[in-house]
C-alpha cells in the first residue's frame, strides 16, 4: 500500500525544458501522483474538433518515465473561449438575470445541452487516448462540481425534476406550502427557479433548487463516468470542494466515486485552521463510510484568511497533512506542483513556489515526500471513534433559504462548534448522516439539526433506548424534508419547547457557563434538568435537560454552551481526554496512534512500540516536540 | 361602540378540521375581527377565470356562526403564478434592469393594465359574492400599497403623470433645474424613470417619481374601491405600511378610504420599540385627522430587530396594544392568527404561535381579549393633544433622492427624535400637516423640514403671529417643492444662516448641552440668543435663538441637542411631564386617563374616578403595576 | 504673465439679469478665466440640429466687456437627452450588464459611433462660431475623460486594440497566461471585456482593457482637439481628474494637451487634505514634465468626506490654493462660480454661495482674488525638488485587477504614504515615471511598484550606479508589463526575497520602529542589513537593507513603516527639514519660497528678500502667521 503524495500539475504554462525540470524535482519530493489536465481543454482542443493531444502525450511519458503516476482530469470545468461563442446559451445566469461572460473559469450551465455534449465528447476523447497509459492511475472527471445556473435551460430542467420528485402538484403545493401568499400551483409550467423577487424566496422551493442541482450536477458526472468507464478500468473520482456555498451532496455523490476526494482550504490563520483540518478530513472520512479516502488538494505555504494568505510557519504544512493522513486520507496532495507567473492564481501557493526550489517551502515538501512512505503500513487500517456528529448538508441547505429567527443561527458553525469541542480534548470523532447506524457510537452528537426526516427521527429513538447517549443541540427538529414546522425529538428529549429566545447577548447559566446567540423556553416534561438560565427573561428557565430513555440517555442543550462549559460536557461524556490532536488506527491487534503537537513546547506521552517516522522502538513513553508528531505502532 | 380583537386569518393553510378549533379559539380569545383573504388570490381563482369560492363561503359562514366579524381583503398584492405566465410584461422591473421572477409576494407591476384589469376583476368577483354574507364588517383593498417598477408600462404612465403636473416642459424643465447637467427636455418622450445611471440622479426627477407611483398607486386602490363599492355599501379600507421606503403619500391617502388603517412593526427590541409604537399611532391618528383609526396588524410575539426576532417579555405584548387604543385605535390586529406551518413567514409571530394555545404567549392574548371591551367606551373620544410635529412624506422623499451635505440628514430620526423627547416627558403630540390648521395647539414642533411650499411657510408664520410657540429645527425650510433652494423660515425665526457645518463630532453649547450631527452659522438679526456653540470654529457663534414675532415666539434649534437639553426645552415649552407614558382621551366632559408602565417598578399616580380595567372605583390616586397599565374615567 | 483666477460658470442655470451681477461680482473678486458651457449641450442644441447660441452670444460678450477671459469648454460629456432616445445603443453598459438611462451626468459610450460623432459636431460648431471671440483663452474639450463601458460596441473596439498591440494571438495568449484555466484564444471573436464572469477575472485582460479605455477616450478627445484646431489656434486642454478610479494615463495625455489642467477634490477632512492638495499638485507637475500646469476645479467652501461636505475654516480656502500655485499651477480655479439653485450637485460649494456676496466665503475669493496677481512673477519659474516618487498609473490598474496576496496592498496610499513622509519634512519631491530620467534627484523613492518594465528596471539601475539614492519599497518588480512573475529589482538591491508575509498586525522591528501590512523573507545576497524584524515569524530576519552599487546606494524597505521610522529615513536620505509647507521657486539667480503654516501657532522661518503678499521688505526672518502663508522673493 502506497500513500500518494503530489499535487495539480499544469504543464501547459510551461515549455517543456520546465517539464523536465519539474519530474527531477519531483523525484527529489517524493512525488508519486500528479492530477495533470483539469485546465487544459483549450491547450488540447484549441477548436471546436481539432485535438492536440502531442504535448499532454509527451508530458505523460515523461512523468512515467520519473517514476510518477497521473490522475487524469477531464477538463469539462473550463471550456474553451470558442464554446462559449458558439454556444451562448451555455452561459450561466445568476439569480439576478446577469448572464456571465467568459473570462474567468467554470463559466457554463451545466443544464445547456451543448455542454453536456461537449464534456462526454471530451472525456470520451480523453478516455480512448490514455486508458492504456502507464502512467495512469486514477480519472479525476471534472473539478469541484459546484457551479450553478437560473436560466431558462436550468428552469426547464428544474421542472423535470420536481415532477419526478413530487408526480402531482397538489403534493407540491403541499410541500411548498403555496396556500401562503397566494403561490398555488396549478401548471407545471408556472414554476422557476428561485430567482431574484420582490421579497422573501418560498423557503422549500429554495430547497428544492439546491437538492435539484446537486442530482442534476451527479447526473452530469455520472455521464462522464459512463464515458469513461467503456474505455478505462481505472478508479474515477471527482474532488469534492467544501466552503460557505456547497453546492452539493457529497454525502449522496460518495457511493458514485470508487475514492472519496476532498479539497480543503482553511480560511483561518490561527488554530482555527488546524481545527478546520481535523474537521474537514473528519467529514470525508464519514461521506466515505469510513473507508480510506484522498486529501486531492490542500495549500503548500500559505493559508487564504479572504483578506490575506498568512505564510505558513516552519513545520506547519506538515502538520496539516499529517492530521488528513491519520483520520483516513490515502495521501497529501496539493494545489498545484509550481507557482503559476501569471494569470488570475499567480499568488496561490504552490509546492514549488516562486523562489524556487532553493526555498524553504520546497524544503519542507521534500521532507513530508520522505515521511509519508514511513506511515504507508497505516492506509488500509480503520480509524478508531467512539463519538459521532451528525452531519445533513439538506439542514445546511434548509437554514440558508429560510429567514429563520436569528440570521446568527448557522448550521456550519454549530457543526464545527461540536466538533471542535471534542477535537480539544483529543478525542476523534465520526461525522455520520442522520440515518446511519449509530449503535458502534458511544456518543452522538446533533447540533442544530433543523430539518430532520421522521426516519431519521426514529433512528435516534432506537439508538437511545438501546443504550446510546444522545446530545441534541438547539434548534433540532424543527422541520420535516418539505420544511414544514414540528417539533420531532421532543418526546425523546423529554421537553416541550414553547418559545425561541433568539440572544442578543449572552446569557448566564446557573452552572456558571454560559449561553449566547440562541436560548429557548424549555418545559421539562420527562427529563430532570442539568443547567437552568440564570437571570433574563428566562431566569430558572431549563436550559440543559437529560432524559432516561429505555437503555440510553438523551440530552437537550437549548443554547450554545461557551468552550469551557462545554469542555466539562465533552469530558461527562467522554471520561476521556488527551492533551495533544490524538487519532487512533487499528486493523487487527495492530494500533497506530497518530500526536501532532500544534503547540510551543514538547509534551511526553505514554506510549509503547515503535514510532514510525525515525524508526526507533518507543518503551513507556514518546516526546511529541513542539510544531511536530509521532506515529506510535503498538501490538 | 366596539373595539376590534383579532388579526390576519389565513385559512387556506389547514384543513377544515383546523377552521373549526380557530373559531373556537377565537371565542376563546374574545376576537370579534379577522382579516381574511390576502393571500387568497390562487386559492380563489386558481386557473385563469376557474373560480373556487367554496371553501371561502364554508369559513366565512364558520367566522358568522362562531361570532367573529370578517375584514375582507381583495388578493391583488400577490398575484398567482399563472397570472406572470400570462403576463410576463406585469412582472416588475428594478431600478438595475432586473426583471423580477414570481415566487415571492407583491411581484406585479401596477401600472400594467393587465395587472389592473385582473385586479379590478378579482375584486369584482369577491364583491358580487360577499356583499351581503353577514360576517362582512368591512372590505380591505389589496395588501400593504408600495411596490414600485421601473418598466417600459411605468415608464410612458409618469411620462402622462409629469404632463399632467406640469402642462408644459419649460415648467418642468424649470422645476427639474435641468439647464444644469445638460438635462433640458424638449420632447416628453425623452423623459424616463430615475434608473441606474452614470452618477447622481435629478433630485427632482427621484421626487416627482415617488410622487408618480403613490399617486398611481391611489389610483389602483381607488379604481377596486369603486369596483367594490358598485356591489357593497360596508366601509372600504387599506392598510397602511410604514418602514424605510414609504411608497406612498399616507396623509393624502387617508382621505380616500372609510377608516385609516395601519400595520406597525417596531424595529427595535428595546424602549425604543415602545417609542416607535406611540410615534405610529399618533402618526396614524395625524393622517386620519384626529379621528378613530386602527392599527389593522402587529406582531404578536416578538420584535423584529432585523437580525433576529425579540420575544416579548411578559406583559409587553398588551403594552404595545394598549397605546395604540390610548391614541386612537378603534382596536387591536394582528398579524396573523395562526403560525404558519411553512413558508416564507413560518417564524412570523402569531396569536396562537406553534406552541399552540397551552403556551403564555396564547394567554396574554385572551387576556388582552378580555380587557378590550371594558374600553370600548373610549372609542369615539377625542385624544388630547397641545403640542404637535409637524409631518410630511414628501420633505422625506426629497432627502432619500438629494445629495445632501451629511449623508447624516435623516428626516424620519429627525422626527422621531422631536416626538421621543414629548414621549418621555408623557406629554401627547399630534402630528399634523404644514399647511394644517395649527390654531388649536401651543407647541408646534419643525424637526429637519427641507421641504417646504410657501403656503406652509406662511402658515407657519400667522400660527407665531396669532401666539403660537414654533419650534423649528436644523436645515429646515431649505428648498421649495421643486427642491429648488430658497430659504423660507429666515425672516420669521429672525436669523440669517450664512453657513451649513455638518459635523462629524459633537460639539459643546454655552449651556452645558451638546449638539451632534448637524450646525450651522447663524446670524441673530431679529432674534435674541438663547444658547451658543462653545469651542469649534463655530465658537460663540448662535446655536438656539428665540424671536418674539406677534402675539407669538418663533425658535430655532440649529443643530441635534443631545436628549438632556431636548429635554430642559419640552419642560419649557409644555410646562409639564408626566413620570408615565399618558394619554387622556375627551369626550364632552368625561376624561379617561391612559397610564401605561414600561418601567420595573409600581407608580402611584394622582386620579380619580373610576379604573376601567378592574373597574374599581379610583380616589386620589391609582398604582400603576410595574409592566402594567391602568385606564382611569374621570368626569 | 498671470495667474489664472475663477472657476467653472454655468450661466444657463439663471436669468440674464443675474448674469450681470455675476460679471459685476468677478470684477469684485479679481476673476480673469471662467470655464463655460461644460453641461450646456441640452442649452445650445436642445433639439437635433436646432443650435441656439444666442444666449451664450451673450454671455461671452458679457464677460468680455467685464474683463473675464473665457475657457470654452465643448459639452460633450453630457449629451442631452433626446441623443439617448434617438441612439440608444449608444447608452452605457456596466461589467453586470446593467444599461444606464440618460439623468445624471456622462452617461454614453465613447466607442459608439455616433456619439463620437455627436461629439465632433457639436465640437466643430462651437469652434466655428466663437474661434475669434475675443474673450476666448482657451478650449476645454469635454469633462474629466472617464467613463468606461462594457457593451458590445466597445468589444468591438477593444479587440481592435489588442490586435494592434499584440500584432497576434499567440502573444496575446502569452502574455495573458491563457494556458491557465483553459482560456487559450484561437479566434479573436472569443474576447470579450472583463465583464462579470463566474470567478476571478484575468489580470492581465482586467489591465489591458483599462489601457484600451485610456487609448479609446485619447483617440475621442484627440478627434474634438483636430476639429477644433482646424478653426481656432487658442491652446486646447482637458481637466484631468484623480479619484479612486482614474480611467486614464493621464502621463500619456500629458503630451496631447497645450496645458495639463487638474480637478483636485481632497477626501479628507483633517490635515489630510493638505497632504493631498500637494499630493495632487505635485503629481500634476509630474505629468506636465516639470512645466506649468493649470487647477481647473476644486471646491471653495467644504471639503467633501464621503459621507459629508466639511466647511473649510477662515482662511484655509487660500491654504488649499497657495500650495497648487506655489507647485506649479497657472492659477487657482473652482467648480463652481454660483451655487445651483437646485439639481444634483445645489450642495456644492461655490465661490458665491447660497448666502450671497455678503459672506465669510465670498470675502474670502475676494481676499485671494487680489493675492494672486502679487505673485504672479513666479509663474514661468521652476519648482526646485531634489527627490523624486515613481508614479506609474499601469501600476495602480494591475494592482486593482490583481487578486493579491493581501487585499490591503494599494498602490495609492502607499505612494501618497510616502509622498507624505517628505511633504512633512517640509521637502519638495517631484513625481517621475519610472523611465524617466532621473539623474537629477539625489534621492528617488520606489513606493510599491508592483509592475516595472525590464526598461524601467534598467533605468533605476543606471541610476544608483551613477550615484543616486534610491529607495524601493515592498512589493515592488514584482510582474513584468504582462503581469507575469519576475522579480526585476533584487539584483540591485542585492536581496533575494523568499517569501510575502502580508501581516493582519504590527511587527516590531529591532530598531524600535514598527512594520504594518505586509512584510517580507529578505535573504540580504549582497546588502548589508540595516534594520531587522523582532518577534513573530520572520524575527531576526533583514526588513530594511542597504547595498552599494557603483557610484550610489539601493536601500530596500520590505514593510509598512510607522510614521516616526520614516521620518527618521527621510532625514537620514536628505539631511534636510522644514518646520512648514515649503516650496522653493527658481528663475536665474532669483529663489522664490512659499511658506505655508497650517499650524495653530506663527512661526518664524529665515528670509531675506521681499514679501509679495504684503510687499515687505524682509530681513533675515519672516513670521509666518498661524492658518498664513508668505511668499519670499531672495535674489
Amino acid at each position: 500500500m502506497t500513500l500518494w503524495y503530489g499535487g495539480d500539475y499544469n504543464p501547459e504554462q510551461w515549455d517543456p525544458a520546465v517539464w523536465k525540470e519539474d519530474v527531477d524535482l519531483m523525484r527529489r519530493a517524493g512525488v508519486n501522483l500528479v492530477t495533470v489536465g483539469v485546465f487544459s481543454w483549450s491547450s488540447i482542443e484549441p477548436r471546436p474538433g481539432e485535438y492536440t493531444f502531442g504535448w499532454l502525450d509527451q508530458v505523460l511519458d515523461l512523468l512515467h518515465d520519473g517514476g510518477v503516476s497521473v490522475d487524469l482530469a477531464t477538463p469539462t470545468a473550463s471550456p474553451p473561449p470558442w464554446f462559449s461563442r458558439l454556444h451562448p446559451e451555455a452561459l450561466p445566469v445568476t439569480a439576478d438575470g446577469v448572464r456571465l461572460t467568459h473570462g474567468s473559469r467554470d463559466t457554463y450551465c451545466a443544464c445547456a445541452p451543448a455542454y453536456r455534449d461537449a464534456a462526454r465528447g471530451i472525456a470520451g476523447a480523453l478516455a480512448e487516448r490514455y486508458a492504456d497509459h502507464p502512467a495512469l492511475a486514477m480519472w479525476h472527471v471534472h473539478n469541484e462540481y459546484g457551479t450553478t445556473c437560473y436560466c431558462p435551460l436550468a428552469a426547464e430542467r428544474f421542472r423535470d425534476w420536481l415532477r419526478e420528485r413530487y408526480g402531482s402538484l397538489d403534493r407540491l403545493n403541499e410541500a411548498w406550502t403555496t396556500a401562503f401568499w397566494s403561490q398555488g400551483y396549478a401548471d407545471w409550467r408556472d414554476i422557476e427557479p428561485p430567482r431574484k423577487t420582490q421579497y422573501l424566496v418560498n423557503p422549500t422551493q429554495y430547497l428544492d433548487f439546491r437538492r435539484f442541482w446537486s442530482d442534476e450536477l451527479l447526473a452530469a458526472f455520472r455521464e462522464q463516468k459512463n464515458v469513461v468507464r467503456a474505455s478505462s478500468e481505472a478508479p474515477i473520482t471527482t474532488n469534492f470542494v467544501f466552503g460557505g456555498w456547497v453546492p452539493v451532496n457529497h454525502a449522496q455523490w460518495a457511493a458514485e466515486v470508487d475514492v472519496v476526494a476532498i479539497d480543503h482550504y482553511p480560511d483561518q490563520a490561527g488554530i482555527g485552521a488546524e481545527e478546520q483540518t481535523a474537521f474537514g478530513a473528519d467529514l470525508a472520512r464519514g461521506w466515505s463510510g469510513g473507508k480510506p479516502w484522498l486529501l486531492m488538494e490542500q495549500a503548500a505555504g500559505a493559508l487564504n484568511e479572504g483578506r490575506r494568505w498568512h505564510t505558513k510557519e516552519p513545520g506547519r504544512m506538515a502538520r496539516h497533512s499529517l492530521p488528513h493522513v491519520a483520520r483516513g486520507s490515502r495521501g497529501a496532495l496539493f494545489f498545484q506542483w509550481r507557482a503559476s507567473r501569471g494569470g488570475a492564481e499567480m499568488y496561490h501557493p504552490a509546492m514549488v513556489p516562486h523562489a524556487g526550489p532553493d526555498s524553504r517551502m520546497f524544503r519542507e515538501i521534500t521532507e513530508l515526500g520522505a515521511v509519508l512512505p514511513r506511515l504507508a503500513e497505516v492506509a488500509e487500517s480503520n480509524v478508531v471513534a467512539e463519538v459521532a456528529i451528525l452531519w445533513d448538508v439538506e439542514c445546511w441547505w434548509a437554514m440558508q433559504g429560510t429567514h429563520l429567527p436569528s440570521s446568527e443561527l448557522d448550521y456550519l458553525k454549530a457543526v464545527r462548534a461540536a466538533h471542535r469541542h471534542f477535537w480539544r480534548a483529543g478525542v476523534t470523532v465520526d461525522f455520520a448522516a442522520p440515518d446511519a447506524d449509530l449503535s458502534s457510537y458511544g456518543v452522538v452528537v446533533v447540533p442544530s439539526l433543523y430539518l430532520i426526516s421522521d426516519e431519521a427521527a426514529a433512528n435516534l429513538t432506537t439508538y437511545v433506548e438501546n443504550g446510546g447517549q444522545l446530545v441534541v443541540g438547539y434548534f433540532s427538529g424543527i422541520v420535516d424534508t418539505d420544511l414544514r414546522v414540528r417539533h420531532a425529538l421532543t418526546d425523546l428529549l423529554g421537553v416541550r419547547i414553547e418559545e425561541f429566545h433568539p440572544l442578543a447577548d449572552e446569557v448566564a447559566l446557573a452552572s456558571g457557563g454560559r449561553g449566547r446567540l440562541w436560548s429557548e423556553d424549555v418545559h421539562a416534561v420527562s427529563a430532570e434538568v442539568v443547567d437552568r438560565y440564570a437571570g433574563g427573561v428566562l431566569d430558572g428557565r431549563p436550559a440543559i435537560t437529560r432524559r432516561q430513555a429505555g437503555a440510553g440517555t438523551a440530552w437537550y442543550v437549548s443554547t450554545e454552551l461557551d468552550d469551557e462549559t462545554a469542555a466539562g460536557l465533552v469530558q461527562e461524556l467522554t471520561g476521556t481526554g488527551e492533551p495533544l490532536e490524538t487519532v487512533r488506527r487499528r486493523s487487527g491487534d495492530t494500533t497506530w496512534t497518530f500526536r501532532i503537537n500544534h503547540g510551543d513546547e514538547d509534551v511526553v506521552v505514554p506510549a509503547t512500540g515503535v514510532e514510525l517516522v525515525s524508526g526507533a522502538p518507543v518503551d513507556g513513553e514518546v516526546t511529541v516536540p513542539a510544531g511536530g508528531y509521532a506515529v506510535v505502532r503498538s501490538e
